[in-house]
């Protein structure tokens, strides 16, 4: 572990992350000593601190911190957080802070290897995404909502052990994201993702499926998709960096079998096509 | 500085606070080695903690750790935060992880003391507080909207140094609170504070406020009250445990002199007589 590019595991109770989750973060999958589409994480992590005026880490500096991680921890999940930095008493941010780079690194996961191919079960959460457009699309550290909704996920979990992923609604009932992902769906012959201009984190895995999408001809729609419509699609699955993609094959009464385009996207998303 | 009752200023990098804002906090004034209305502070702690599930730590173990700090800083501004604890990657909490609780310091702050009897210039907000019942009322640790607004605040008081407070807005236009501090308007004969299930903070000083209304009979109602309103009222107000309470003399157009029934409440606060 890293703390400003020192071995450590501890930062100050005066960071303003723990004070306001005044930050941002990144979870990266590892394999074999890469951190897989580091330019993309990046390019997201340059965009989420732009949103919140922190002045982001240099990528040189990230990557030598990096592969210090990954020299010690070349397979499992890599986690970078760059919060704004140590301030003063009070909500307003200095402007000569200086941006807290802390790495931290866990085993990959022990998914089964079925629910890539064979789908997974998902669950609706009750807990409602508000909209707040300053904060959409980026990976702050505001994450109660998240956590509330893993925590429903968890207990729906006791009555059905299949269920792997919940979705997060908005308050009109469109579907928004999974609690740990995104989301798409096959309707009406074309790619939809959900629009993310209110609420919702757009996270890098969405972005190499839509690009997929754009370079073999897929019509790709990002709009708002009701629940009603997502339960009515041909294929749902939702997708981030640790997990691939997971097709949906059961959501509340109705279940797929079949995944055609998920399976061509997962595909192409694991040969590194895209 | 005390975490989890030892000496030190730091706390784990797993903490639970720092990765998703998955903890509460109170704000304290100390005067000559008091808290002032532990009590209260200590009864909303207990109510926030059970809103996020979060075990809330035996009052008689928080006292002994205030004490410890009271000793060594009998005056100023003592911050008390409980997060959920270290917990393995992921958003699920665990059930048996143990609270963190970290006491932190601050000297007294040095507002001018005319802000109190003068009153203040208030600035509007343009970012809007988004609607989440699940999350309403409690002070936890996912406060980038006040970061966001005081930014604001800070940028409006290059242009106006004499503006000391932002008030912050809902989605439908309504004033809900200050960005560190409740509100309060004499508006139609009435003492209303707004209505804060859908977002928005209650603080302690805010129930002493309510509570002083009901004791003396002053008509007290608990609602929406648009901005409009608010620039009609007889008299607008903010209080919070560290400032006390502040009048606004001005905001936007409308200017204020006189706060009789705000002058009372503000007296009576200092007085201890709620």
């Amino acid at each position: 572990m890293l703390v400003n590019g020192l071995p450590g595991n501890t930062i100050s109770i005066r960071d303003r992350g723990l004070l306001y989750g005044d930050g941002v973060f990144r979870t990266l999958r590892a394999v074999r000593g890469s951190a897989l589409h580091w330019s993309l994480h990046y390019l997201k992590l340059q965009h989420d601190c732009a949103k919140l005026d922190i002045s982001c880490p240099d990528e040189a500096l990230l990557l030598a911190e990096l592969e210090q991680v990954l020299a010690q921890h070349p397979d499992g999940v890599v986690k970078l957080i760059v919060t704004r930095g140590e301030g003063v008493r009070g909500y307003a941010p200095a402007t000569d802070v200086k941006p807290t780079r802390i790495w931290d690194f866990s085993p990959p996961p022990d998914y089964p290897a079925e629910w890539a191919t064979q789908g997974i079960k998902a669950h609706v959460c009750q807990i409602r995404l508000p909209a707040q457009p300053r904060l959409a699309c980026v990976k702050h550290l505001n994450r109660l909502e998240n956590v509330l909704a893993a925590a429903e996920l968890r207990d729906a979990q006791v009555h059905d052990r299949d269920i792997a992923e919940g979705l997060l609604l908005d308050a009109e009932g469109h579907v928004i994201e999974g609690t740990r992902s995104n989301f798409f769906a096959m309707s009406q012959g074309h790619l939809v993702t959900p629009d993310l201009s209110h609420c919702g984190v757009a996270g890098i895995q969405r972005g190499r499926v839509m690009a997929w999408a754009l370079q073999h001809g897929l019509a790709l729609q990002v709009r708002n998709i009701g629940l009603e419509e997502a339960l009515h699609a041909d294929e749902l699955f939702v997708v981030n960096s640790v997990i691939g993609l997971w097709p949906i094959r059961a959501l509340g009464q109705r279940h797929w079998s079949h995944f055609p385009v998920a399976e061509k996207i997962r595909t192409a998303l694991e040969q590194e096509e895209v």
